[in-house]
């Protein structure tokens, strides 16, 4: 089905695979549903390949990975998609070219083209619903093909968090409108209620801008107190 | 769209999901487009639950996670969804409720909406085709969840959040206060500078005591203004 191509055309440049290569197609090639359901990689349904049979789609590919759902009486490797994409990354970067193959919605693969694979993907599901469209497929297997090529970790930009003594300013604020307020009022609950508070808005991990706000907005509330009309 | 809400509820249950929450359905509800779309998670969308926004979707939740397209001007904690379905299957193992929320297809979610959630999921992409739509969202987080599932969690006891009524409260309160004291000055700066106080003190995760902890102390600063001696 042309939508089927679209949607796997769409997750391959959603995750950056662009060699499309058909075996076959039921309703022929151009196929505009294709296009329709590409949302953006329409250059990789423009560039794709098409070829009369399977055989002839695979024929200089060195190693085939087959996305199948069901279960095979077939004596086949079976790994899950991020080992898969392991194995690929590192068999690409290497110079071999891989072909992951997807079969008919329907149908799925025939034996004699499972055969003609070396390894079988197949995508962990809960027994409550064990279908997969080849949408979601490919979907997951682009992402984790993605995620394997970002082998180095960047380092993240962590948020900024006020140091101590700003900390300090905004608690000795608080704690004299408090004391003034009579907030605590029995005087020896005082160290273990204003303990919990200063804790509570620790964990907040406000930056210096926040601090400087959360002030601001204790002023607000208590200057009208004093000044207020 | 019925259409997305049958792709999400799809996905749930290929990965052992359950709990469908809509807020506010634009087409109304029950929707025929859903269940075409489900193929073999109609339970999912027959036991989905319909709130009237999405505060009341979320007013039991403790945590909510937002996938989001657009990079957000906003101060939230980023992670990736392997990285977000680790934090929450031990949330969710120590009896915490979490949200995973997905804003409509088109606009995506508004920034109040974002402002509620604690943390937000980008889904890695490559240049080449940044945009994912929500069925394609869904089955990669759903996917990861599942792939969570095979390691062994340990439940730590964690800190008990708030759940969101309670924080909706609190704001209410604090909301009518600064009103009262004229602290957003400039109306049009409110919406910008009452946002940021609010994803301050979201991320303090206050427990239900600490938030009545809180509350009274906002009191006792703002009653003595009016009551004061």
């Amino acid at each position: 089905m042309g939508e089927n191509i679209g949607a796997v055309a769409r997750a391959m440049s959603n995750f950056g695979l662009s060699e499309l290569r058909l075996a076959a197609p039921r309703d022929g090639w151009p196929n505009p549903k294709a296009s329709e359901m590409a949302a953006g990689a329409e250059y990789i349904i423009d560039a794709a390949k098409v070829y009369p049979d399977f055989t002839a789609a695979t024929h200089d590919i060195q190693l085939a990975y087959a996305t199948t759902a069901r279960e095979r009486d077939m004596e086949k490797r079976v790994v899950e998609p991020a080992e898969a994409m392991t194995e690929i990354k590192s068999q690409t970067a290497s110079g071999r070219k891989v072909a992951l193959v997807f079969g008919p919605e329907r149908s799925g693969l025939e034996n004699d083209e499972i055969g003609w694979c070396d390894t079988l993907i197949t995508i962990p599901t809960a027994v409550e619903n064990r279908s997969l469209n080849i949408a979601q497929s490919a979907v997951i297997l682009g992402y984790e093909w993605l995620c394997q090529q970002d082998g180095d970790t960047i380092a993240r930009e962590l948020p900024e968090i006020a140091p101590r003594e700003e900390w300090q300013g905004l608690f000795s604020q608080l704690e004299s409108y408090l004391d003034a307020a009579d907030y605590f009022r029995v005087a020896h609950k005082k160290p273990v209620m204003w303990q919990n508070l200063q804790n509570m808005l620790l964990r907040s991990g406000f930056s210096s801008q926040e601090v400087r706000t959360f002030r601001g907005m204790l002023r607000a509330l208590w200057e009208r107190r004093i000044g207020g009309s």
